[in-house]
């Protein structure tokens, strides 16, 4: 059956799912160094990433230099002001108790930057949308921290970096735009939730509520079977014995989508 | 130590690193339906991307209407001349030979939305750049592109589609973006290498190529044990052993690389 022909074998799609369910977004980091071999395997799975017309169009600057990061922890410093000055009171201070970086304190810092027309100004694969070798890059990031995860590395992501700075800092020219900036190093633990819900800043969405049908108005799903599935732990079974079931992780999941 | 106590098992690791290695851009599908309890997993898979904030800004339109997937194929076959517009002679006949798409063959297309500001106009992480929600969207859509492919799902990234004409055939609102128009379902095979690098149509960059250090201009990485090492096949021993040798893959990729 053609369903059966081209799937991995169970076990190496366990290895899959588990380090797609056991990634997070990292904010703290222990000094330990991160061996070389360990980091070109990460590397080269976000090298294989997909991306339109196989253009490629990803850089990794690999940042050791700590004056550097200073000068970018000074940026995320600012940026975290005018960050926290979009919420009310409440939820402000909550924000400022939050750790959102391992600038310093992680091994590496990591900017993952996109070449746009790399080739040349035809992309395959390229007319009305002018990102679409950004996603690629976005579709780079995604494997590196999940092949990261893999190897036991923590990856947080620092978002509201301002990319004049970075360009000014690490000498980036205008054509090339820094997509992520990350921390990467090894963790104490990986925490079964993502931060910011444990800390209740938000919930996880339902699944079903994601999901649309032919059309963006037809949301209801009722009584499509994959409605009803994306909410079952028993979808499961298949990749994780019982004995083997990845985690808290899956079943609280199951569980609060059960209550709501 | 820390570098080893969180990092998953070598049988893990090495089905992830298969995904990622198996994983194509694929254009030709089998009419074979996909089981529900499969798009399931895969959808699961995708809602945990991680996502600024927690925002979890994606959506997923289950694309089975065919008349729909009509109307599509129609703005694909008129963006296809415009992108085939941007080549030379010899290159746009080489591009008009390619099969780009399997919108109406495939038993599945679906689409990724974003919704920026889905929690209110305030987000943790969002400052300066106006697209992180949409970088977190294209984490899902590799996450989802992955998972796929465990499961034998072959996954095809339709770039050239207008976004007016999207948002018109499938009525979604101003305020939703829509990122990522996939083709989805089994496939005969998964090639060995991306098709646009078994045409000729261009080549696997060298991963030393894409590394910086520290700054943008420094691209040497002369005497950098990591620039040596993302070219070298022997950081793979530990994942593979050589009776399992992941596929030709990895080991076309060194060779070609040895050969620059």
């Amino acid at each position: 059956m053609a369903s059966e022909s081209n799937r991995l074998p169970v076990e190496l799609r366990r290895g899959f799912y588990e380090t797609v369910f056991r990634r997070r977004d990292i904010r703290s980091f222990l000094p330990d160094p991160i061996p070389d071999e360990v980091l070109a395997r990460v590397l080269v799975a976000a090298h294989h990433a997909g991306s339109v017309g196989f253009t490629q169009p990803w850089s990794f600057l690999i940042v050791r230099d700590l004056d550097r990061r200073q000068r970018i922890k000074r940026v995320f410093e600012e940026e975290r002001i005018i960050n926290a000055a979009q919420f009310d009171l409440a939820r402000r201070a909550e924000f400022m108790a939050l750790k959102l970086e391992g600038i310093l304190e992680a091994p590496l810092n990591l900017i993952v930057t996109c070449e746009r027309g790399r080739f040349g100004p035809g992309v395959l694969g390229k007319t009305a949308l002018d990102d679409v070798e950004v996603y690629s890059t976005c579709l780079a990031v995604q494997n590196l921290w999940l092949a990261a995860r893999a190897e036991g590395l923590g990856v947080g992501w620092v978002s509201i970096l301002r990319n004049d700075a970075i360009r000014d800092i690490f000498q980036i020219p205008e054509a090339i735009l820094p997509v992520a900036y990350l921390c990467i190093g090894y963790v104490e633990a990986f925490p079964p939730r993502p931060m910011l819900e444990d800390v209740g800043w938000a919930k996880r969405l339902s699944p079903r509520a994601l999901l649309r049908f032919d059309s963006w108005e037809n949301d209801s799903g009722d009584g499509d079977e994959l409605a009803r599935l994306v909410e079952d732990a028993s979808i499961w079974r298949e990749i994780f014995p019982p004995e083997q079931w990845p985690s808290e992780r899956l079943q609280q999941d199951h569980h609060e989508n059960q209550e709501k």
